[in-house]
């Protein structure tokens, strides 16, 4: 159908004034008194509504007063100027056609909803003014993304999702499997006999592309990915989800440094293309949501990110050990609590931490020359904390393969990883960007089950 | 570190000519006489490769002479001109430093391989020619489908990847699940206990996007979605993988011309932003993949797409019944001999067939009114096929329902599916886009193995 979307009238409303256009959206609510009647309408293009006006001249006036929320209708009418009213503009009807009725017992009542109810209707809270902005500034995020690294000549690379090997050695997963689970085939010694799954071998749901990417960097120099991640954690957390979104870029000829520079342009293009184009939206989360994230936002984007080491940040942390559950040493893992720390009370804006103790961080870090710690940088941003964790990577065939052993890695598995060292090895560095954490970030949403249209947690898979 | 791109050079050359330029890269060949040598150097920006002139003035010469194919080097040098050569300009360098040398057994040497022995080193093969091109095209095409949907204020969704429901109730699945193989919890009476899996039901990789695309449509409008989909099936073809990724717009207010007219313009988009976006590599395609390849897609560009019915096209093809290994007749479901046969001897350009019998297509295409044929359509393009399948949606719950009465599915587990006729139903519509043999399309490549990255086939989950 030919139709007019609210967004045009709104960002092209010259055009449009004192004309003829046509519409079609969902009654986000409908009054009459006995001549007239105003219905607001929603067309899902834009964040605003447009409201209509209808007489009583009109053949289906009673039919169209009846009207539910959330029923669907296309109106043909004239746009005019409202210079004395709260909104800009409205529709003088000519003609009301109704595309869907909505049924009395429409679950979305122009009242407020509970978040917690709402992830219980993921099909129809999309409707609602919080998950339209969600979900829309979701969807610009990832094209900024992908804008921001196709201008610079990234290659796009879609890694596995159904993999054979674990990235990290580590971490729960979900299998991926073809076999009778009411009969599962069992080798004469009693194990599950795998040649007879649909790839003759155990799989699982990827962690990580990282891997994967590394072999498209050493050809392509510079590669992100961005696709679907699995975890299956049993936390039930406002922070974890069970299937999520990972952005990991990879470049040859890339050290640390290069590595957080890509890191801090990519978050402040980010930010300034939602700011740019969704102010809508981001006017509402800063009104409804979170009041301090415009100031947030705007403060990244004028500032540089703060540089410190680990070793750094320890010494600091030490000193504020009072205020923390748990307490900071040289060789643990930072807390939330300590990121938060650093980012929000020392530094007041975004802040690298690098050079973490090797025994806390992945195989494939670069080592340090002390011995102790792997060119590993997190990136740290107010109100959430790691963001982004990276590093340089390894690229001496003899360094790693002695981690690896080390750490009883299977050789085997990583004979590819090595091959990259054996042939032309760079020095080379990436990252990995929780797609989720960063809507949540841009946002100020608060739980990521209200960041995915259809989230999978433990024990929550629905529709 | 900071380097210049071959692909910079090539775009702008007359910046750096006469100028110093440090580049970073493979080698692809050395070859040396006494006092100089040239190195091919390939740093993955850019299809075309760059010539090094050095000299034994330089300290490193014998080194650098002995080099394998593959290693990795950082030239500084200055850029100059050499119009009575093969290739434009050369560098002539004053420094090389070895970044990473490449061991004797290196792979790829400087001969043609098989494509089959080319997919045992995936790791290996981008970087070789044919990929080079094929996973930049790649890139490329994606890239293009998010610009071309984003431009238009479509919504772009992820929709989930672990599912509690199939689609289309049909398919073969892959499960996933957390419990363990070797000892799956069972109930008292002997079923798999699910309750003691990770969602606490049986679960399956998402077949398509989307239904659950369709809640957003009916939200926002205009959606797609552009992410990984399974299909756990014992086909061991060229164009059949076990993980491919599938694009689906769905549109609310959209009929199926609406659906066509969107089909068509995203195809010539794409291919348009192909040509002018990778014109070396589409240049190579067409030299050393298929001959008959830009002549192909500049006629598709230049084409306005054929509209047939099913039971047009029937008509026609039961008249060459005699060239099909499968005759037709009406009723039957088109096999690829016979959609090549129209679009490539009948139409000689992309066509849609529409109005197929309802018993070959999916519960949830709109009844015509004949009561024998459903508002679905299939865009075949010459050389492939069917490239695009896609449906007015019912919007009728009446209808719907019966029709899945008919079919023998589940009303509970489409309740979701229901309320979107029973709130605000619109017409709507929507196709599926299969990324992958979009891909085979743009390129001539003809092995959905040699456009995946990692391909995921029966018996094959390597890397």
């Amino acid at each position: 159908m030919q139709l007019t979307t609210v967004k045009e009238i709104y960002r092209n409303r010259e055009e449009y004034l004192d004309k003829e256009v046509t519409v079609g959206g969902w009654v986000r609510s409908v009054r009459d008194s006995k001549t007239f009647g105003f219905i607001v309408l929603h067309d899902g293009s834009f964040f605003e509504t447009l409201q209509v006006v209808y007489h009583d001249t009109m053949e289906n006036f009673q039919a169209i007063s009846k009207l539910n929320v959330g029923a669907a209708i296309v109106v043909k009418g004239t746009l005019v100027a409202t210079p004395q009213a709260k909104q800009p503009f409205e529709i003088q009807a000519t003609e009301i056609m109704v595309e869907g009725d909505s049924a009395a017992d429409y679950p979305l009542q122009k009242k407020r909803h509970s978040m917690e109810y709402l992830r219980t209707i993921s099909h129809l809270r999309p409707r609602t003014n919080t998950f339209q902005a969600v979900f829309r500034v979701r969807s610009l995020i990832a094209y900024a993304i992908h804008q921001f690294f196709q201008e610079q000549g990234f290659v796009y690379v879609h890694t596995p999702l159904i993999t054979g090997s674990d990235c990290e050695g580590a971490g729960e997963m979900f299998q991926v499997t073809t076999m009778d689970l009411n009969d599962i085939p069992k080798t004469e010694e009693g194990k599950v006999d795998f040649s007879q799954d649909f790839f003759k071998k155990p799989t699982n749901l990827t962690v990580s592309g990282q891997l994967n990417g590394e072999t498209f960097a050493q050809a392509f120099r510079n590669i992100y990915t961005f696709g679907p991640t699995f975890r299956a954690e049993n936390s039930n957390t406002t922070r974890h989800a069970a299937e999520f979104w990972m952005i990991e870029p990879e470049m040859a000829f890339s050290d640390l440094d290069d590595n957080m520079a890509l890191a801090e342009s990519m978050l402040k293009y980010v930010i300034r293309y939602v700011l740019e184009n969704a102010p809508e939206e981001m006017n509402f989360f800063n009104s409804f949501v979170d009041k301090g994230l415009l100031d947030r936002l705007n403060n990244v984007l004028n500032s540089e990110f703060g540089h410190v080491t680990y070793t750094e940040a320890i010494e600091i942390l030490e000193k504020a050990n009072d205020k923390f559950d748990y307490k900071v040493y040289w060789g643990c893992d930072l807390q939330t609590e300590h990121e938060r720390y650093l980012t929000e009370q020392v530094y007041k804006r975004p802040v690298f931490v690098t050079d973490y103790p090797k025994e806390i961080k992945a195989f494939y870090m670069k080592q340090n020359e002390d011995g102790k710690t792997v060119a590993a940088m997190d990136c740290l941003v107010p109100g959430i904390g790691e963001i982004i964790g990276g590093s340089q990577r390894e690229d001496s065939y003899e360094k790693l393969s002695q981690r690896m052993k080390e750490m009883n890695l299977n050789e085997e598995d990583y004979g590819f990883y090595l091959d990259l060292r054996k042939y032309g090895s760079t020095r080379h560095s990436g990252f990995g960007l929780g797609f989720e954490r960063c809507v949540m970030y841009l946002t100020g949403m608060q739980n990521i089950r209200d960041v995915i249209p259809f989230p999978r947690t433990v024990n929550n898979c629905e529709l």
